[in-house]
């Protein structure tokens, strides 16, 4: 296989891949059900990643970089919105959203059990971190932002927001009214 | 037994599966697990609890109407502030508030399954909301709050707030700097 070739075929794998966890749940997408879902063998799966933990950590650093590259540009906020409007259109049962969001929320017990798992999770929510306090330092520097609070806090504040909207939509809650809630979380950072 | 002996068992068994299911989980909080973490048989505990499922809604629901009492009394940010210091201080690895919290975040996926399930957790959480607007209201009246934003959003907000420190804490990420994060939630809310 080209690179080209093995680079779609990687592709095609995370695809399939959140799609199965986010209809089952980490523990529900077993091996036969990835399978099925990616439509591909195990051997072909397992070739390109080492077991179902690395698959999951790929989706999720995949995910992170979509993000990253949203928040140097458009800012947290814009990634919390969007996030709301997919939720919010998403017809299934349950929606592929809040499932692959609950996914992730299933992993938390991982996380303070298990050091090397929970490593490779913290250099995700770092790169993510990194890139919204670069753009509020821009923001800053554009004289938008408020000037009394320092920019870590603020980073820190919009990602304690963003959690709420994880957790939030992940256990399936109502939709409405959250994007006047945004508003106001935007509307914090911002001067007055 | 008399009532007061029944109220006492029925304290000593939220107690100790509190611990448990911090300790182990949601999933990992087997009956023996309950069991000797409890100090009690199966029999005696089940007598009191159908199954581990109102078992541990029953634990949810206690802390809910000690939150309701905290809110109803000092405002959601105050809860927020409590949970902060609390997992602050807990020097076991991972701490029991972090467990805890985790061991509800287990069962988001439930909520998104089972609807009985889901309908007995959302009156707990509704219960909350209702202490946190009528706590909001009375602000309002005391001109504390800010006036351009009605009561529902507010609340919501706060909630967003506190979603996210319950995922920031269980995940086991770092506390410092929340405080000044909290300010900054709290100051959204108030008339500047």
């Amino acid at each position: 296989m080209s690179q080209d070739q093995l680079d779609a075929r990687r592709k095609e794998i995370l695809t399939g891949a959140r799609t199965c966890f986010a209809r089952h749940g980490y523990e529900g997408a077993t091996v036969r059900r990835l399978e099925e879902e990616i439509g591909l063998s195990r051997g072909a799966i397992f070739h390109h990643f080492r077991d179902k933990d690395s698959l999951f950590l790929a989706v999720a650093e995949d995910d992170a970089a979509t993000m990253v590259a949203t928040v140097a540009q458009h800012g947290l906020v814009q990634v919390m919105r969007d996030l709301l409007h997919r939720a919010a259109t998403t017809t299934d049962d349950g929606g592929d959203v809040a499932g692959w969001l609950g996914s992730q929320l299933e992993v938390s017990r991982r996380l303070r059990t298990d050091p090397e798992f929970a490593k490779r999770w913290a250099a995700r929510s770092e790169a993510v971190a990194e890139a919204t306090r670069e753009r509020l330092q821009r923001q800053r520097e554009a004289g938008v932002l408020r000037a009394d609070v320092p920019i870590g806090i603020l980073a820190q504040f919009l990602e304690l927001a963003y959690d709420g909207l994880v957790l939030h939509l992940a256990t399936g809650r109502p939709v409405h009214d959250l994007e006047a809630v945004l508003n106001l979380v935007e509307g914090a950072v911002r001067r007055s």
